[in-house]
Protein backbone atom coordinates (compact mmCIF):
# COMPACT_ATOMS: atom_id res chain seq x y z
CA UNK A 1 0.00 0.00 0.00
CA UNK A 2 1.29 3.42 -0.92
CA UNK A 3 0.47 6.50 1.10
CA UNK A 4 1.50 9.96 -0.11
CA UNK A 5 5.02 10.66 1.17
CA UNK A 6 4.89 13.41 3.74
CA UNK A 7 7.20 16.17 2.62
CA UNK A 8 9.65 16.90 5.42
CA UNK A 9 11.71 20.09 5.42
CA UNK A 10 15.34 19.13 5.47
CA UNK A 11 18.66 20.86 6.03
CA UNK A 12 20.97 20.69 3.02
CA UNK A 13 24.51 19.46 3.49
CA UNK A 14 27.94 19.80 1.92
CA UNK A 15 29.40 16.59 0.53
CA UNK A 16 33.17 16.68 0.19
CA UNK A 17 34.83 14.10 -2.08
CA UNK A 18 38.60 13.85 -1.91
CA UNK A 19 41.00 11.35 -3.44
CA UNK A 20 44.31 11.27 -5.26
CA UNK A 21 43.95 12.15 -8.97
CA UNK A 22 42.88 9.12 -10.94
CA UNK A 23 40.98 7.40 -8.12
CA UNK A 24 37.70 8.20 -9.85
CA UNK A 25 36.41 11.06 -7.74
CA UNK A 26 35.47 13.27 -10.68
CA UNK A 27 33.57 10.48 -12.47
CA UNK A 28 31.73 9.68 -9.21
CA UNK A 29 30.89 13.36 -8.73
CA UNK A 30 29.55 13.69 -12.29
CA UNK A 31 27.43 10.58 -11.95
CA UNK A 32 26.02 11.81 -8.63
CA UNK A 33 25.06 15.15 -10.18
CA UNK A 34 23.31 13.46 -13.09
CA UNK A 35 21.54 10.95 -10.79
CA UNK A 36 20.34 13.28 -8.06
CA UNK A 37 18.99 16.70 -8.92
CA UNK A 38 19.01 17.89 -5.31
CA UNK A 39 22.75 18.37 -5.72
CA UNK A 40 24.60 21.31 -7.15
CA UNK A 41 28.33 21.30 -7.59
CA UNK A 42 30.63 23.83 -6.06
CA UNK A 43 32.70 25.17 -8.93
CA UNK A 44 36.22 25.86 -7.71
CA UNK A 45 38.31 28.85 -8.67
CA UNK A 46 41.77 28.00 -9.97
CA UNK A 47 44.86 29.61 -11.40
CA UNK A 48 45.72 26.49 -13.41
CA UNK A 49 45.14 26.73 -17.17
CA UNK A 50 42.12 24.86 -18.60
CA UNK A 51 42.70 21.28 -19.84
CA UNK A 52 41.27 20.41 -23.23
CA UNK A 53 37.48 20.33 -23.06
CA UNK A 54 37.21 22.19 -19.77
CA UNK A 55 34.68 25.03 -19.69
CA UNK A 56 35.11 28.21 -17.65
CA UNK A 57 32.35 28.54 -15.04
CA UNK A 58 31.42 24.86 -15.36
CA UNK A 59 34.57 22.85 -14.60
CA UNK A 60 36.36 25.71 -12.86
CA UNK A 61 36.43 29.44 -12.75
CA UNK A 62 39.80 30.06 -14.39
CA UNK A 63 41.40 33.19 -12.97
CA UNK A 64 44.85 34.76 -12.83
CA UNK A 65 46.95 35.11 -9.69
CA UNK A 66 45.91 38.73 -9.21
CA UNK A 67 42.19 37.91 -9.15
CA UNK A 68 42.81 34.94 -6.86
CA UNK A 69 44.72 37.12 -4.39
CA UNK A 70 41.93 39.67 -4.42
CA UNK A 71 39.35 36.98 -3.48
CA UNK A 72 41.59 35.83 -0.63
CA UNK A 73 42.08 39.41 0.61
CA UNK A 74 38.36 40.16 0.48
CA UNK A 75 37.57 36.96 2.40
CA UNK A 76 35.43 35.64 -0.44
CA UNK A 77 36.78 32.08 -0.26
CA UNK A 78 35.59 29.35 2.10
CA UNK A 79 38.90 27.55 1.57
CA UNK A 80 41.91 27.78 -0.70
CA UNK A 81 45.08 25.78 -1.20
CA UNK A 82 48.08 25.38 -3.45
CA UNK A 83 48.32 22.03 -5.28
CA UNK A 84 51.44 21.44 -7.38
CA UNK A 85 52.08 24.85 -9.02
CA UNK A 86 48.53 26.13 -8.94
CA UNK A 87 46.02 27.59 -6.52
CA UNK A 88 42.49 26.36 -5.94
CA UNK A 89 39.67 27.81 -3.87
CA UNK A 90 35.92 27.76 -3.13
CA UNK A 91 33.81 30.92 -3.32
CA UNK A 92 31.61 31.21 -0.23
CA UNK A 93 28.64 33.07 -1.67
CA UNK A 94 27.28 30.46 -4.13
CA UNK A 95 27.63 27.72 -1.48
CA UNK A 96 25.65 29.68 1.10
CA UNK A 97 22.99 30.52 -1.47
CA UNK A 98 22.59 26.86 -2.51
CA UNK A 99 22.34 25.60 1.08
CA UNK A 100 19.75 28.29 1.83
CA UNK A 101 17.69 26.99 -1.12
CA UNK A 102 17.86 23.45 0.33
CA UNK A 103 20.29 22.22 -2.31
CA UNK A 104 23.06 19.86 -1.23
CA UNK A 105 26.45 21.05 -2.43
CA UNK A 106 29.08 18.69 -3.81
CA UNK A 107 32.79 19.55 -3.44
CA UNK A 108 35.54 17.89 -5.43
CA UNK A 109 38.49 19.21 -3.40
CA UNK A 110 41.73 17.97 -1.87
CA UNK A 111 42.65 17.31 1.78
CA UNK A 112 43.77 20.89 2.36
CA UNK A 113 40.44 22.26 1.19
CA UNK A 114 38.54 19.68 3.24
CA UNK A 115 40.58 20.60 6.31
CA UNK A 116 39.78 24.28 5.92
CA UNK A 117 36.06 23.54 5.52
CA UNK A 118 36.16 21.42 8.70
CA UNK A 119 37.71 24.34 10.55
CA UNK A 120 34.99 26.73 9.38
CA UNK A 121 32.72 26.89 12.44
CA UNK A 122 29.64 28.25 10.69
CA UNK A 123 29.62 25.41 8.16
CA UNK A 124 31.27 22.39 9.81
CA UNK A 125 28.00 20.76 10.91
CA UNK A 126 26.77 20.88 7.31
CA UNK A 127 29.80 18.86 6.28
CA UNK A 128 29.99 15.19 5.22
CA UNK A 129 33.42 14.09 4.03
CA UNK A 130 34.23 11.06 1.90
CA UNK A 131 37.68 9.87 0.88
CA UNK A 132 38.04 7.65 -2.21
CA UNK A 133 40.98 5.24 -2.17
CA UNK A 134 42.31 3.43 -5.24
CA UNK A 135 42.47 -0.39 -4.92
CA UNK A 136 46.25 -0.20 -5.48
CA UNK A 137 48.92 2.26 -6.61
CA UNK A 138 49.57 0.14 -9.70
CA UNK A 139 45.92 0.50 -10.65
CA UNK A 140 46.05 4.25 -9.96
CA UNK A 141 49.06 4.65 -12.21
CA UNK A 142 47.34 2.59 -14.91
CA UNK A 143 44.24 4.81 -14.74
CA UNK A 144 46.26 8.03 -14.89
CA UNK A 145 48.07 6.79 -18.01
CA UNK A 146 44.85 5.49 -19.60
CA UNK A 147 43.06 8.82 -19.41
CA UNK A 148 45.82 10.41 -21.53
CA UNK A 149 45.30 13.82 -19.97
CA UNK A 150 48.80 14.22 -18.62
CA UNK A 151 52.37 13.93 -19.86
CA UNK A 152 54.57 11.13 -18.43
CA UNK A 153 56.22 13.72 -16.17
CA UNK A 154 52.81 14.88 -14.93
CA UNK A 155 51.77 11.25 -14.24
CA UNK A 156 54.94 10.71 -12.19
CA UNK A 157 54.25 13.94 -10.27
CA UNK A 158 50.65 12.89 -9.64
CA UNK A 159 51.79 9.51 -8.32
CA UNK A 160 54.08 11.26 -5.85
CA UNK A 161 51.19 13.58 -4.91
CA UNK A 162 48.87 10.59 -4.50
CA UNK A 163 50.76 9.16 -1.52
CA UNK A 164 50.67 12.60 0.11
CA UNK A 165 46.90 12.97 -0.49
CA UNK A 166 46.21 9.43 0.75
CA UNK A 167 48.12 10.11 3.97
CA UNK A 168 45.18 12.32 5.06
CA UNK A 169 42.47 9.63 4.77
CA UNK A 170 42.00 9.45 8.55
CA UNK A 171 40.43 12.92 8.67
CA UNK A 172 37.38 11.81 6.66
CA UNK A 173 33.98 10.56 7.88
CA UNK A 174 33.61 7.81 5.28
CA UNK A 175 36.17 5.84 3.29
CA UNK A 176 35.39 4.06 0.03
CA UNK A 177 37.71 1.93 -2.09
CA UNK A 178 37.02 2.49 -5.76
CA UNK A 179 37.72 -1.00 -7.06
CA UNK A 180 34.59 -1.02 -9.21
CA UNK A 181 32.78 2.15 -10.32
CA UNK A 182 29.19 0.90 -9.94
CA UNK A 183 29.80 -0.62 -6.53
CA UNK A 184 31.65 2.47 -5.33
CA UNK A 185 28.92 4.77 -6.63
CA UNK A 186 26.24 2.67 -4.89
CA UNK A 187 28.13 3.04 -1.61
CA UNK A 188 28.52 6.77 -2.14
CA UNK A 189 24.82 7.15 -2.87
CA UNK A 190 23.97 5.16 0.27
CA UNK A 191 25.95 7.70 2.26
CA UNK A 192 23.94 10.50 0.65
CA UNK A 193 20.61 8.81 1.42
CA UNK A 194 21.66 7.95 4.97
CA UNK A 195 22.83 11.50 5.66
CA UNK A 196 19.45 12.80 4.49
CA UNK A 197 17.75 10.42 6.94
CA UNK A 198 19.70 11.79 9.91
CA UNK A 199 17.43 13.40 12.45
CA UNK A 200 19.44 16.62 12.52
CA UNK A 201 19.07 17.03 8.77
CA UNK A 202 15.26 16.83 8.93
CA UNK A 203 14.18 19.91 10.90
CA UNK A 204 10.67 19.50 9.43
CA UNK A 205 10.15 16.37 11.54
CA UNK A 206 9.25 18.41 14.63
CA UNK A 207 6.24 19.78 12.82
CA UNK A 208 5.39 16.40 11.31
CA UNK A 209 5.48 14.64 14.69
CA UNK A 210 3.41 17.37 16.34
CA UNK A 211 0.78 16.83 13.63
CA UNK A 212 0.91 13.05 14.18
CA UNK A 213 0.24 13.55 17.88
CA UNK A 214 -2.60 15.98 17.21
CA UNK A 215 -4.09 13.38 14.83
CA UNK A 216 -3.86 10.84 17.68
CA UNK A 217 -5.56 12.96 20.35
CA UNK A 218 -8.48 13.81 18.04
CA UNK A 219 -9.14 10.09 17.37
CA UNK B 1 36.97 -2.65 -15.13
CA UNK B 2 36.71 -4.87 -12.08
CA UNK B 3 39.55 -5.34 -9.66
CA UNK B 4 39.29 -7.84 -6.79
CA UNK B 5 37.67 -6.08 -3.84
CA UNK B 6 40.21 -5.67 -1.07
CA UNK B 7 38.81 -7.27 2.04
CA UNK B 8 38.89 -4.73 4.86
CA UNK B 9 38.46 -5.81 8.46
CA UNK B 10 35.49 -4.01 9.90
CA UNK B 11 33.96 -3.41 13.30
CA UNK B 12 30.45 -4.80 13.65
CA UNK B 13 27.70 -2.54 14.92
CA UNK B 14 24.36 -2.74 16.72
CA UNK B 15 21.37 -1.51 14.74
CA UNK B 16 18.43 -0.53 16.90
CA UNK B 17 15.02 -0.23 15.27
CA UNK B 18 12.26 1.32 17.32
CA UNK B 19 8.74 2.39 16.39
CA UNK B 20 5.21 2.20 17.74
CA UNK B 21 3.61 -1.22 17.09
CA UNK B 22 2.21 -1.40 13.61
CA UNK B 23 4.65 1.06 12.01
CA UNK B 24 6.33 -1.83 10.19
CA UNK B 25 9.50 -2.27 12.23
CA UNK B 26 9.21 -6.06 12.50
CA UNK B 27 8.62 -6.51 8.75
CA UNK B 28 11.59 -4.23 8.02
CA UNK B 29 13.76 -6.19 10.46
CA UNK B 30 12.77 -9.53 8.89
CA UNK B 31 13.47 -8.27 5.40
CA UNK B 32 16.86 -6.92 6.47
CA UNK B 33 17.82 -10.29 7.97
CA UNK B 34 16.83 -12.16 4.83
CA UNK B 35 18.61 -9.64 2.56
CA UNK B 36 21.90 -9.26 4.44
CA UNK B 37 23.55 -12.28 5.98
CA UNK B 38 26.05 -10.21 7.95
CA UNK B 39 23.22 -9.50 10.38
CA UNK B 40 22.03 -11.58 13.26
CA UNK B 41 19.02 -10.64 15.31
CA UNK B 42 19.08 -10.11 19.02
CA UNK B 43 16.33 -12.31 20.41
CA UNK B 44 14.69 -10.57 23.36
CA UNK B 45 13.62 -12.23 26.57
CA UNK B 46 10.02 -11.56 27.56
CA UNK B 47 7.46 -12.48 30.19
CA UNK B 48 4.59 -11.97 27.74
CA UNK B 49 2.89 -15.14 26.50
CA UNK B 50 3.63 -16.22 22.90
CA UNK B 51 1.27 -14.99 20.16
CA UNK B 52 0.04 -17.56 17.67
CA UNK B 53 2.92 -18.70 15.44
CA UNK B 54 5.67 -17.32 17.67
CA UNK B 55 8.54 -19.71 18.36
CA UNK B 56 10.52 -19.78 21.62
CA UNK B 57 14.19 -18.94 20.99
CA UNK B 58 13.42 -17.45 17.57
CA UNK B 59 10.86 -14.69 18.10
CA UNK B 60 11.51 -14.35 21.84
CA UNK B 61 12.82 -16.31 24.74
CA UNK B 62 9.58 -16.75 26.68
CA UNK B 63 10.31 -16.85 30.41
CA UNK B 64 8.38 -16.44 33.66
CA UNK B 65 8.80 -13.52 36.07
CA UNK B 66 11.09 -15.54 38.34
CA UNK B 67 13.58 -16.32 35.57
CA UNK B 68 13.45 -12.72 34.35
CA UNK B 69 14.21 -11.39 37.84
CA UNK B 70 17.13 -13.78 38.14
CA UNK B 71 18.65 -12.48 34.86
CA UNK B 72 18.29 -8.91 36.12
CA UNK B 73 19.87 -9.80 39.48
CA UNK B 74 22.80 -11.59 37.84
CA UNK B 75 23.41 -8.62 35.52
CA UNK B 76 22.88 -10.77 32.42
CA UNK B 77 20.75 -8.20 30.57
CA UNK B 78 22.08 -5.29 28.50
CA UNK B 79 18.73 -3.58 28.91
CA UNK B 80 15.27 -4.39 30.19
CA UNK B 81 11.97 -2.56 30.37
CA UNK B 82 8.31 -2.99 31.17
CA UNK B 83 5.91 -2.46 28.25
CA UNK B 84 2.20 -2.64 29.02
CA UNK B 85 1.91 -5.54 31.48
CA UNK B 86 5.02 -7.43 30.39
CA UNK B 87 8.78 -7.26 30.75
CA UNK B 88 11.30 -7.36 27.90
CA UNK B 89 15.07 -7.56 27.97
CA UNK B 90 18.24 -8.27 25.96
CA UNK B 91 20.77 -10.87 27.07
CA UNK B 92 24.31 -9.47 26.90
CA UNK B 93 26.28 -12.61 26.15
CA UNK B 94 24.96 -13.50 22.65
CA UNK B 95 25.29 -9.84 21.56
CA UNK B 96 28.94 -9.64 22.65
CA UNK B 97 29.68 -12.99 20.97
CA UNK B 98 28.11 -11.87 17.66
CA UNK B 99 29.96 -8.53 17.61
CA UNK B 100 33.23 -10.35 18.36
CA UNK B 101 32.57 -12.56 15.29
CA UNK B 102 32.10 -9.45 13.14
CA UNK B 103 28.34 -9.92 12.85
CA UNK B 104 26.13 -6.84 13.00
CA UNK B 105 23.34 -7.25 15.53
CA UNK B 106 19.79 -6.07 14.89
CA UNK B 107 17.57 -5.00 17.81
CA UNK B 108 13.82 -4.63 17.57
CA UNK B 109 13.29 -2.82 20.89
CA UNK B 110 11.37 0.13 22.30
CA UNK B 111 12.59 3.58 23.40
CA UNK B 112 13.34 2.40 26.94
CA UNK B 113 15.59 -0.39 25.68
CA UNK B 114 17.30 1.96 23.22
CA UNK B 115 17.89 4.46 26.00
CA UNK B 116 19.52 1.84 28.20
CA UNK B 117 21.77 0.68 25.36
CA UNK B 118 22.82 4.29 24.73
CA UNK B 119 23.75 4.61 28.40
CA UNK B 120 25.90 1.45 28.29
CA UNK B 121 29.41 2.91 27.98
CA UNK B 122 31.11 -0.24 26.68
CA UNK B 123 28.68 -0.58 23.78
CA UNK B 124 27.41 2.91 22.95
CA UNK B 125 29.90 3.54 20.12
CA UNK B 126 28.74 0.33 18.44
CA UNK B 127 25.22 1.72 18.38
CA UNK B 128 23.21 3.02 15.40
CA UNK B 129 19.62 3.91 16.21
CA UNK B 130 16.73 4.27 13.77
CA UNK B 131 13.19 5.34 14.58
CA UNK B 132 10.38 4.37 12.22
CA UNK B 133 7.41 6.75 12.12
CA UNK B 134 4.03 5.88 10.62
CA UNK B 135 2.79 8.30 7.93
CA UNK B 136 -0.27 9.08 10.10
CA UNK B 137 -2.04 7.77 13.20
CA UNK B 138 -5.05 6.85 11.09
CA UNK B 139 -2.80 4.66 8.94
CA UNK B 140 -1.21 3.15 12.06
CA UNK B 141 -4.60 2.24 13.47
CA UNK B 142 -5.64 0.77 10.11
CA UNK B 143 -2.49 -1.40 10.03
CA UNK B 144 -2.97 -2.62 13.61
CA UNK B 145 -6.54 -3.65 12.81
CA UNK B 146 -5.53 -5.25 9.47
CA UNK B 147 -2.98 -7.57 11.02
CA UNK B 148 -5.70 -9.10 13.22
CA UNK B 149 -3.25 -10.00 15.96
CA UNK B 150 -4.90 -7.99 18.70
CA UNK B 151 -8.35 -7.56 20.19
CA UNK B 152 -10.08 -4.17 19.78
CA UNK B 153 -9.09 -3.34 23.35
CA UNK B 154 -5.48 -4.22 22.60
CA UNK B 155 -5.54 -2.03 19.46
CA UNK B 156 -6.86 0.91 21.52
CA UNK B 157 -4.14 0.32 24.10
CA UNK B 158 -1.47 0.14 21.39
CA UNK B 159 -2.69 3.43 19.88
CA UNK B 160 -2.33 5.09 23.28
CA UNK B 161 1.13 3.54 23.63
CA UNK B 162 2.07 4.72 20.12
CA UNK B 163 1.93 8.41 21.00
CA UNK B 164 4.12 7.69 24.03
CA UNK B 165 6.67 5.74 21.94
CA UNK B 166 6.71 8.41 19.20
CA UNK B 167 7.42 11.12 21.79
CA UNK B 168 10.97 9.71 22.05
CA UNK B 169 11.86 10.07 18.35
CA UNK B 170 14.36 12.86 19.05
CA UNK B 171 16.79 10.48 20.78
CA UNK B 172 17.47 8.52 17.57
CA UNK B 173 20.25 8.98 15.00
CA UNK B 174 18.08 8.41 11.94
CA UNK B 175 14.34 8.89 11.36
CA UNK B 176 12.40 7.16 8.60
CA UNK B 177 8.73 7.54 7.73
CA UNK B 178 7.27 4.21 6.67
CA UNK B 179 4.82 5.41 4.06
CA UNK B 180 5.86 2.71 1.59
CA UNK B 181 7.60 -0.50 2.61
CA UNK B 182 10.06 -0.76 -0.32
CA UNK B 183 11.08 2.88 -0.11
CA UNK B 184 11.48 2.70 3.66
CA UNK B 185 13.51 -0.48 3.42
CA UNK B 186 15.79 1.06 0.76
CA UNK B 187 16.45 3.99 3.11
CA UNK B 188 17.12 1.64 6.00
CA UNK B 189 19.54 -0.38 3.92
CA UNK B 190 21.32 2.81 2.83
CA UNK B 191 21.89 3.57 6.50
CA UNK B 192 23.40 0.11 6.98
CA UNK B 193 25.72 0.50 3.97
CA UNK B 194 26.74 4.02 4.97
CA UNK B 195 27.49 2.96 8.55
CA UNK B 196 29.73 0.20 7.22
CA UNK B 197 31.61 2.79 5.13
CA UNK B 198 32.37 4.95 8.20
CA UNK B 199 36.07 5.20 8.81
CA UNK B 200 35.75 4.13 12.45
CA UNK B 201 33.95 0.96 11.44
CA UNK B 202 36.78 -0.13 9.12
CA UNK B 203 39.79 -0.73 11.39
CA UNK B 204 41.38 -2.81 8.60
CA UNK B 205 41.92 0.37 6.55
CA UNK B 206 45.08 1.27 8.46
CA UNK B 207 46.72 -1.91 7.21
CA UNK B 208 45.30 -1.45 3.70
CA UNK B 209 46.60 2.12 3.42
CA UNK B 210 50.03 1.13 4.75
CA UNK B 211 50.20 -1.52 2.01
CA UNK B 212 49.13 1.04 -0.61
CA UNK B 213 51.96 3.34 0.45
CA UNK B 214 54.49 0.50 0.43
CA UNK B 215 53.28 -0.35 -3.07
CA UNK B 216 53.92 3.28 -4.05
CA UNK B 217 57.46 3.50 -2.64
CA UNK B 218 58.52 0.27 -4.38
CA UNK B 219 57.36 1.63 -7.78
Amino acid sequence: MVVATPSIDRKAFMLVLSSPSGAGKTALARHLLSTDHSFVVSVSVTTRPPRRGEVDGKDYYFVDDGSFNKMVDQNELLEHAQVFSYRYGTRAEPVRASLAQGKDVLFDIDWQGAQQLRNGKSISDHLVTVFILPPSMTELSRRLKARELDSDDEVRRRMLGAAQEISHWEAYDYILINDDFDRCFASLYSIVKAERARRQRQPGLSWFVSQLTKDSSSD
